[in-house]
């Protein structure tokens, strides 16, 4: 099992993807942690705080040297991975380098600045799994602009709808949520570089130009002041991955519901062995949405947390600045399965027009109550015809009889037009249009 | 009590603002839905849907006419208020007029724009609080540049900074936090329209022009397709409303425990009667940080039922459209509470600089530990000057002497130059500036 | 709109009940603490600490006569109702009695007696709730015994039981959250009496009588130590109410999917105007199932904030308790809608047998595929049965013909028994007596 | 990293305990997924549906023969890991056993009630960890019965009380979790056996009988009805975890603030290396308070999570039945590490009476300004002497004179008396016997 879904070997694959576990895999982790050193070495020596060969000298250091277990051990005590990571690391420096190692830093700088890192990979993931959408959704969107079904409030019929537009709906709230990313990059893309306190006390006046240095090495931003107890940056990241499942959850529950037996309207594409039963051989459960809704479920806890931690006490926290190792982390492994699986519905989802359009006949023309009631209404009033179709709607629920029929014995005013499907399909165009072209100016901003 | 502490008599002007409160009462609510009707009235009148008469009609009747209890009994059969509200205001209207009234709209449709003019005028609101915080918190960061005070992490000290720079890491969680408000803004100030379905279907080919007259009318913007079901929009306003309560509550963090008897740094304005306790005679309890404290604690739910709400099914969810209604406008007046009391501590926090400096020598200067260690490694190492000044900070603890005549025994170096603050000080300015340049940039930004 | 929608003139009767609001309303609360100071009188009178007028004249006082208004203005500074309302009362006392008025209590003490006076009346309703919809949902478990009906795994049709079983299910979860009701009314059923820390020092040796007589007075139980900081209590009540509305909104759930058109095999009871819409005539929507879900979206932020609030500091903390006030009459409020709505579910579910047996008949027999698999594997192997039935699965979703032609061509076993729907009713009956006998011992307990 | 810090090679220990993570790993997993069809196996042939040789050969497989990851792998696409761990057993059974393996049962049957095996072990760790932690607090509260220190409100001081009155109240935070044990364990170590939709149809009349004998093969309870989607459970099993933590991050709170520089009233336990820094020498980091505040502030997400997971449609869920795996394992592991060190706070604190007798008098007799107001309050009124006493308070602050002579000068009521802690003292015992009074009973409860 392992404490989390998400490191199971058992239920891993399934619920997060490879490349985002290698991201925030351990080994990843420390490899980064180095790189991070790495980067400061470049960057004192650049300012003459360190000698020009403290950086090669921590290149020359393969991560997977580092005994992890060992690591973990004396983290029990120690508290932070950082302080025995930078003790075993200069165990391998020889001593004129090794007083310059890691120098003015703190642990949170490492941590925080590898976190940073494995961050960046995080979004680069997801970021090719957001166009994969958008790309598959719009597909969608454009293909079934004709092909008219049900649209649902309360889950009852309300009045048609194409297909198309319902993947259009999807695609503004997947959309909506990829939009933000650059933004996003560009704030929590950042640095950390504070020392013990965060003002770099120990590298006197050349404090700012160290952090500009390195961050400009890892390719990184720069916040105008330490961020060692300033965690908007961590949780804004942490509610944008739970709005994005969010976007993705709407997907997942309309589709579960559109694959149910009675609608039968949608299923997700089958493959052998997909979605089973150790019981029931008929069965084809919707495995992606059953991943997505199980990611949004748990998604919002961690989001939580990271907001929480916001109030970090003083310069460095003890336990909010940790509890962030529970949430972050998680949440991209969540994304991660969640966006692979709508990627898989967004290009593979099959769709069944007849199933549709019989769903659309079986309520007698109850879907067209709406449009009859408002051609009834320019004739006898809006309360009047709200009550007049109310009526008729009881008589078909009651006898079976079509809406058409019923309504032709109650009122001598033709209402025939209303029972076209044709306004409806025509009604959903423009919007397909709009969701279309911001799902492509949003796609632009991505690549 | 009422169910919220918010709506309460006995508490709701504590933990919110008058104002923020007067914009989502239910007298503003029913206002900005028959302000709705209007504008769709006005659009739908432009291009010949609706008689002209229609929308001065509509203006005419007074919004505190409608009997909001009567309203609240029927809503309780209905499900939702725009029902009977369209019921009342149809009863007011001339029968050749009611027959266009609300045409082709849907309930949704006048819910979430009417809450849309709330939350304008509820954000409008906290931007200005927002402006008085920066300007509040720059002040501090600039008055208290030289002023220099213990930096603590987990609770202990750990090295010297100043006032300033602490004030200064307030207003740039803050600053972060109020540069997402105006992309916050042009997000979810966006009108909604699109009848029952979302769709505009009883408009014909001119649905997409009335929702753009609409949205113009009310001074909103347009989505590109109907967001009855697509609560990014919601989740988004919600997280930030705890994000930035999120960044107000590190700064009551701070001031509590730096208020507290043994601390004793800063105290929260004091007037006759602030903070007092029923018991205690000399008590002055810190009530801004206690109203922000709470207000942060129960934001986050808040903000995880927005994202929860986003598995909106098809057209319209049954619940979890309807869940949104417990949480956002209470994040609205947490938001206000906190804010208000965020905006009296930049204002008026008082300081105590002897005692701050009372408190740095209390340690008997292992607080200058870092600075001594970091000098005594350029002499013999990395490792080895820890170490040493590890068992030197043992005897401080044991003896109370200070730490620079225990370490002048154990090592020939000398270190004296360690234990001056002047670096601390100035280490600190670089970021004090750059935090002070950010805000004020983002200061443009909000104005 | 109020800031909640549970106070809200327009939605609150919607989402909360009358009896709830009147117990958690001002009024309710101003009164509540009025009765804990008479308590606290009699209490300190029966050891000498009090005069016994002090009692008599407390009670005296017509708890509406107190301003709520001017308690809730002088609140904003004092941080906490308890002040202005001790001085309020003082000024209504003569001199020889003020003097020994809130005698050696603090602020907390009355709030947080008063405020379980207030639970005690608020799980009063709730068990009246309980009881009602244990008895509905055995009425209905009972009465639909036979009636057979799909059961779903994974929104997919699975296998046949009855709709008794359905309802016995739906009456365990309810019976289960019941049945924790006598212990948390016994564990949150608690006064709060212990001065400025604690401890009744005021009281000197009479501490201990003073607070088992005032429990003794208010009908209330005695914690070992003073709860002012020990927030286990509200915490379980709030986890205890979202665990009863997550019980509740199985059953909606269940109910409003069974609800949806396509499936049909029930109905919310219909009443003219209820669960309407402002543009389809046709429409009723589940109200009940809408009000429990959003109440179910809500709750659970609501329950993690009061474990939030277990983290409180030393003696009294600065905001987590005043978050308790966020949360946990809202809590109350929200479980009231919920049951109100549960327990007219319970009471007046109309089911349609037709339609359910009509939608078993919709998949051609894939519904007995378990059962044929489980026969066939007794004579081929339980593999190899298995895919043989998948395979004829496959071929019944293609051509709809009936799975039980299907096999009858694939394989020379006589599977006919498998397609009777007797077995599964009659598999089905004894855990209905299970549960209505467990339900009949949860309410035994109740009452 | 991992995704989850409990399960990172770099932090795991850190934050979860050796036993849990054993409790909770992959193999522990699979080794009581094999158990439940040993359980399932015997209790099928006492019913004469399976060869009584099933069982044996079940129990002759190696569970650490099964290939963990290749399981995983098929999980993917199974959705379920019990697809291919069905899969993967029956190939090691002779076919005349494999067609009885696994007959009438659901996946969900195995993974639930191999989870509750878990939940099982989990419980017992917590329970001997709970019981150490008792003992220990009852040990603190009993030697420092006339320790005497600050009470604290609001982060200020109040008014004295003792050690042992602290560790009384944390004592009770935990007696009062604790005491909730038992019966969650009653009703929580339960287990499932439905078949594909609950009923166990397939065993026909033997149904209920294969239960019983199953659930006391494996020494579990029963539940009145199939408990597939009723997860009042699991999600009362981890709001109680989640409490748990939350009483003991009360104590937690305290001992970090108590250990503060500026307090220094008590330390955690130190040894070489504990809460060291990266770059401070002299720092001793409160480790164990940051590694419970970190599981509190990560848990009440995944409680939360468990308690969304109750709205489960109909026989099982897509998402809201497997969302509970990302989060009650988690639970036990954040609960696993806080026990841990919390059990060390309990054992090894290190108090520094000295200073809190220190801390005491740095007040200049504030402490007991209630004390001498409730003595004044007899001479000239309780309102009257309030504010005396909050003018002296006021001098006092000023001055820096003791308020005893203050108030010497203000009246000529003899107050000399109120500033002997010695009725703190006295009035604090009461409450320790009482409290080691209901621990005791708890303990008893619990062996």
């Amino acid at each position: 099992m392992s404490f989390s879904a998400l490191d199971s070997l058992l239920t891993g694959r399934l619920f997060a993807s490879e490349a985002m576990a290698a991201a925030f895999s351990d080994e990843a982790r420390v490899a980064a942690m180095l790189r991070v050193e790495v980067a400061l070495a470049r960057a004192q020596a650049a300012c003459g705080l360190a000698p020009a060969a403290l950086a090669p000298a921590l290149e020359a250091i393969d991560p997977a040297s580092l005994d992890l277990s060992r690591l973990g051990r004396l983290t029990v005590d120690a508290g932070v991975p950082t302080i025995p990571f930078v003790k075993a690391v200069q165990q391998r420096l020889p001593p004129e380098l090794e007083r310059f190692f890691h120098k003015g830093a703190t642990t949170q700088d490492v941590i925080d600045t590898a976190l940073v890192l494995q961050i960046r990979e995080g979004l680069a993931l997801v970021k090719a799994d957001l166009i994969a959408i958008l790309d598959g959704l719009s597909n969608l969107a454009e293909a079934h602009r004709e092909t008219v079904c049900a649209g649902r409030t309360y889950g009852q019929h309300a009045a048609p709808v194409t297909f198309g537009y319902k993947a259009a709906v999807w695609l503004t709230g997947v959309a909506d949520a990829a939009a933000l990313l650059p933004g996003l990059r560009a704030r929590v893309l950042v640095a950390s570089l504070g020392g013990p306190v965060g003002t770099l006390a120990a590298m006197g006046e050349h404090g700012p130009l160290v952090l500009d240095a390195f961050a400009q090495d890892l390719g990184l931003g720069v916040s105008p002041i330490a961020w060692h107890a300033l965690r908007g940056r961590t949780a804004e990241t942490g509610a944008w991955l739970a709005t994005l499942i969010g976007a993705l959850a709407k997907i997942a529950t309309d589709v579960a519901h559109l694959a149910s037996t009675e609608v039968g309207e949608v299923a997700e594409r089958h493959s052998p062995g997909r979605g089973g039963s150790s019981a029931m051989p008929h069965k084809r459960n919707p495995v992606s949405s059953t991943v997505i809704l199980a990611a949004h479920a748990a998604a919002r806890g961690h989001a939580g947390t990271l907001i929480d931690a916001m109030a970090a006490g003083h310069e460095r926290p003890a336990g909010l600045w940790h509890a962030e190792w529970h949430a972050l982390p998680a949440l991209f492994g969540l994304a991660s399965g969640a966006l692979r699986e709508a990627r898989g519905l967004a290009a593979g989802l099959e769709l069944h027009p007849v199933r549709m359009r019989r769903n659309l006949d079986a309520t007698n023309g109850l879907l067209f109550a709406d449009a009859a009631a408002a051609r009834l209404a320019s004739h006898i009033g809006r309360e009047e015809a709200h009550r007049l179709v109310e009526r008729a709607a009881e008589e078909v629920r009651e006898t079976g009889e079509p809406l058409e029929t019923v309504l032709a014995r109650a009122t001598p005013h033709d209402l025939a037009a209303a029972f076209d499907p044709g306004p409806a399909i025509r009604a959903a165009a423009p919007w397909i249009d709009r969701a279309l072209a911001e799902a492509g100016r949003v796609r632009e901003l991505l690549v």
